[in-house]
């Protein structure tokens, strides 16, 4: 069985979220293909995935995770021009709920 | 940038966590390496990964992450007897709170 364990250092971060439009929407397709063309756009993201949420044990519809080399990479990623315009011009305009999720490999 | 996306049809499974035990202790290294030793050792079970949780933005500790390839084997995994015994004997024991998230490709 393969595992794809995260190496020392490295950070893997999520966001589940919730938009306002209906599921399989062009609205909300457009979101999920501007956010992976925008975010994978910044250097230092790695192995970015966008997903949808189907558990019906939360109210998430969707998700994003991308891996850091390292705490530095990730606040060069908060700070990235292009992320700061995303969560101004998108994010906060359309997301409705969200969670934040990191991962460390655990020992 | 390598990109990692689920196939049509696969599922990843992830809960994250809560143990009611100090963060590094022994104890809460051994329920992650159990729980990994148990449920990798279900065939249906792909890419198995063990994380701690260190967003502060959530109050969960621990995640671990798997993918099955469809619906089937993940009905396998929740009834296999291995998993239902760690869920029993293992989870409801010691674990205080926890959120699970399905995902599938998003389109």
């Amino acid at each position: 069985m393969k595992k794809m364990d995260l190496k020392e250092g490295e950070i893997q971060h999520m966001v589940i979220f919730k938009l306002p439009y209906p599921l399989g929407s062009d609205k909300a397709e457009k979101f999920l293909k501007d956010g992976t063309r925008i975010l994978t756009g910044i250097p230092v993201v790695k192995e970015f995935q966008a997903f949808k949420q189907v558990s019906p044990k939360n109210d998430f519809q969707y998700g994003f995770s991308m891996v850091f080399s390292n705490q530095a990479n990730y606040t060069t990623y908060n700070e990235h021009p292009d992320h700061v315009a995303f969560v101004e011009d998108r994010w906060k305009k359309e997301v409705t709920d969200f969670l934040e999720i990191d991962f460390k490999k655990p020992y």
